[in-house]
């Protein structure tokens, strides 16, 4: 079926259930980062592929806004659609709201599946459409009636992790949780993020690619948790694991009609802002309640001595993967053919050499020379590009352990590069350094350091595109809140750093038809002196990996980054040699020396 | 009268009046950070004089919460009154509000002066007064009636500024500001912040020590401006002037009963956060009001090139006072008596030396020794001690010329000071300097800052409790919003930076009993390269006065903080040397030699 058949049938069932316009979203039920195939909806109304993008379907338009990084696969993608491209951000381009608000008419209805829009976004539809005097029915997928051959939502098997990488039980969780719901005064909380529930449940699954995560809802009470999944994922071990915490299996879309009929006596700890709008409407308004951040956000984001001591052996053992790595490619571009992607899969045959690697922890960018200047590039077999030398080789790629997840970036410089990369890359180098060399009291958040990576940068009127750093989940999210360093305020970012919490340090550069460069460690925040001032805070390093001196201009390093730089490089030699066979020690010998 | 007496008295008009509690704070009807004599009614009931400090007096009980720096002095101040000390932060000790809603009684009646507190604490009063079903009076200054000698409302005259120094006429800022009322969708805007008004008018006056600010407060119209004011501070001269802008002169008073008839028809721009509580519920509930932040905070932070001109002159000004200080300090001081009262007495004999000094713009700080390490200490002849060798001494004074407000501090060293006291200065030369470094995109705020002045601190586990900095007003208020350098949130403090906006740099280091330190330079903001990456900004220092190279260790410098500080001692010299007397340059020449 092709997209113009597609958007027929669409506009052929809107017509018979008297709907106007109709909202399609990349979205999961539990505002998901990334999605599985089942909920591409967007994608398959619209054909356009990227990872972020909202259509709107008139029975005369159609059209699909996306943001500056997708502009020109977009308009390649929508070709011969009749799907137009909305441009975010572009002068005289209206925003989807505005466009609702311009198109609805009096009497209209303007409809869109409630499970896939947040709770916020909902509202806003709403409210448009009361000022248009219009009607929402948000209770339709029309494109699952339209999709035959529509992915089914994900039947995965569940896994349990044991206590060894937990560190604390499924029965002290769900204490903590009880407490933290009786400090706010809530007799249930409604859980719907799919890492908050398998944090709790020390569960694992595979439904969303990349993203070891299980489809399911859940309600907490003061003496029972109720698990809405698909109980097939379930082995009766595990059945019988969750029998012993009182926890009930429950059909995945039950919850819609079950918190239709909660007691009137339960008070509701939710976290609007994670709910979707079909469940927070479903919510009857005579039930009170309790809008905060889940407790579950901070619980997770704190890593436990025994999770630390995993994600630190899961560091090593990537970094170990990423010395081969390094070593292969430096020993071999110009001599071999390797390509972009024959590049990323190599790196992963390093990592599956240890038992404990699961699988990627996200889809890897691997980039070679201009490709590396596109922040959001993913490399296909259209794009494919070999990596050669006088270039720079970007990999920002991640590898999923039982140990814990990693998310590292380098950058690599074969034969002669410009002074201009030179430069570049030492600047990034500098940037890293110093973001991790931050101490401070104890109540500091992101916005408080970020100067210190773009410093180097901005000091030369440079700049880069996104944040400085992200919160990372133990086989979970990639992108964990509620901590990120970033300049600019943003609420799901705004928590103060606490002890073991785990944050990437990742600046970079970027410029158009010419080279990107990145380079990204995981730090843990730890605690350090307490005295009269309160109680200071500091960064430390976890990741172990070269800084490529090969693309090192020292003249443009102060003493302090000199020593940085050589303090973080003998730290990578102590760490890994004695792990690595012979020809390696000596090869990261070279690669470690004092500059 | 004594204390004791003072609240007999109250207590006997509280019960004429069936008031069970009366509330007193130091505040003026202008939320203003410094009040005039005549508002010290906190001061007269308990004795305590300190700046910060709230009283309650039931019939049986006065007690008077205030915060750590002025624990000792309240004790003292407080003893034999009956008034009971609330130390606020320490543990065990209730709130005010807390103790408000403890003791409260079904029916009683909870008094205070309405037009001496914000809007926020009125309200917070009245819903604790609701929850104990109690009632609220916020009409009756009880403290009036009983202050027999009370000093009367300042009658000091008002004078205009010259375009010269202003580089605005009052014609064109209330065009700004109506314009800025329209972008509000307000008709009427209702200003009682006595800076606000001044600038608007370009009027200063005389009306509380130090700072030339008038009484006043002003509604603004799209036609005319109501200004409720003593008529007696203006001459002829000034009323014809106003007349021109349809400037409307009303006693001073009227606008609590002006406010009430205000026609339904207008819409209020208020800030509620600046507006009394006595005036904010004056406002009919039917008249609709836009709560924002008063326009005049932001066009007045934001100084134009004729001010800018005018600050940079003040500043020269007061540099060279502060260097003409500095060289009798270093040759006097061990050889004649010299105390800090008397020092402060000199600087401002060098600063009247220049004929467009008016007068102080705050109260000096003047400490050596261990006074130094005491933030808030104000040198009195009680506690006045000698300036010798062997110590640091800290002047944080500043200087109201015609071409603005200065706010400066110094710390000189005498003979021999220890290792500590010498590291500990080379800390704050390299806080300073590091801050004053900044090169940062448009957008960012002080929160994104902060920590390059702490760096030196932090890492080496030390603090200082204060901000690193705040905006100054031109013959305004010495600390003005809407920015600051201070890592915790404040939403005062939380614009981003706007070319022509001055800032302090004002790091310090303070160890009880031994020694304090403080450097403080005056920033302005200004505008740098524009490129693909944004608008970059920087700041530029304007404040040139030697950091006593007798107290540095440039053993803990680094290149770049020695460069950093030769470079500011190179403008130093280049600025003021052409305007001193030559034996005043030879000695300059040492004092800001390379190191």
């Amino acid at each position: 079926m092709t997209i113009v058949e597609r958007l027929q049938k669409l506009r052929a069932l809107m017509q018979a259930k008297g709907i106007d316009t109709y909202i399609v979203p990349t979205a999961d039920f539990h505002q998901s980062e990334y999605v599985g195939e089942h909920f591409k909806a967007r994608k398959f109304i619209t054909g356009f592929s990227g990872s972020a993008g909202t259509a709107v379907i008139t029975l005369t338009e159609a059209r699909l806004w996306t943001d500056g990084r997708y502009f020109i696969q977009a308009a390649k993608q929508l070709e011969g659609t009749t799907v137009e491209l909305m441009k975010m951000g572009e002068p005289g381009v209206p925003t989807l709201t505005e466009y609702l608000a311009d198109t609805l008419k009096e009497g209209n209805v303007l409809g869109f599946d409630g499970r896939v829009v947040s709770t916020g976004e909902g509202a806003e539809y709403e409210e448009i459409a009361a000022k248009a005097k219009a009607s929402v029915i948000y209770s339709e997928d029309l494109i699952d009636e339209i999709w035959e051959d529509r992915p089914p939502l994900s039947e995965e098997p569940v896994f349990l992790l044991d206590l060894k990488y937990t560190g604390e039980s499924t029965t002290d969780k769900l204490a903590r949780i009880r407490e933290a719901m009786k400090a706010q005064g809530a007799t249930a909380h409604v859980l719907t993020t799919l890492d908050d529930i398998c944090w709790t449940l020390n569960m694992r699954g595979n439904d969303i690619e990349f993203f070891p995560l299980v489809l399911s809802y859940a309600i907490i009470t003061m003496d029972k948790m109720d698990l809405y999944i698909n109980e097939c994922k379930l082995s009766d071990e595990i059945k019988a694991a969750f029998a012993k915490d009182n926890v009930n299996i429950l059909p995945y879309n039950d919850i819609y009609e079950d918190i239709k009929k909660v007691s009137s006596d339960e008070v509701l700890l939710i976290d609007p802002g994670k709910l979707n709008y079909a469940l927070f409407n479903n919510i009857p308004k005579e039930i009170k309640t309790i809008s905060a951040q889940n407790p579950e956000i901070l619980f997770k984001a704190m890593k436990n001595p025994v999770e630390i001591a995993n994600i630190k052996e899961a560091q090593i053992m990537d970094s170990i993967a990423h010395v081969r790595f390094m070593k292969w490619l430096k020993e071999n571009v110009g001599k071999m053919k390797i390509t972009e992607m024959s590049a990323s899969d190599k790196l992963d045959e390093f990592r599956a050499q240890f038992p404990s690697f699961i699988r990627p922890s996200f889809e890897p960018i691997s980039s070679f020379g201009e490709h590396a200047a596109i922040v959001h590039y993913t490399s296909s077999p259209e794009t494919d590009i070999e990596v050669t030398e006088g270039g720079l080789f970007l990999t920002d790629t991640g590898a999923g352990f039982y140990e814990g997840s990693t998310d590292i970036t380098r950058t690599y410089a074969f034969g002669e590069i410009t002074q201009e990369m030179k430069d570049h890359f030492t600047l990034v180098c500098i940037s890293n350094l110093n973001l991790a060399s931050a101490r401070f009291l104890y109540g500091c958040t992101g916005m408080n350091f970020d100067y210190l990576a773009r410093e180097p940068f901005w000091q030369r009127n440079l700049n880069y595109n996104h944040g400085t750093g992200h919160g990372v989940g133990y086989l979970l999210n990639i992108h964990e809140g509620p901590t990120g360093f970033r300049w600019q305020f943003r609420p799901n970012e705004a928590h103060v750093f606490e002890e073991g919490m785990i944050i990437t340090d990742e600046p970079g550069i970027y410029i158009e038809g010419s080279h990107g460069i990145r380079i990204e460690n995981e730090l843990l925040t730890c605690k350090g002196e307490k005295n009269e001032y309160g109680q200071f805070m500091y960064f430390e390093p976890i990741t172990f990996i070269p800084m490529d001196l090969d693309a090192i201009n020292p003249d443009i390093m102060t003493d302090v980054d000199k020593k940085r730089l050589n303090d973080y490089h003998r730290q990578v030699f102590e760490k890994l040699s004695p792990r690595l066979e012979a020809d390696e020690v000596e090869w990261l010998k070279k690669y470690t020396r004092e500059i």
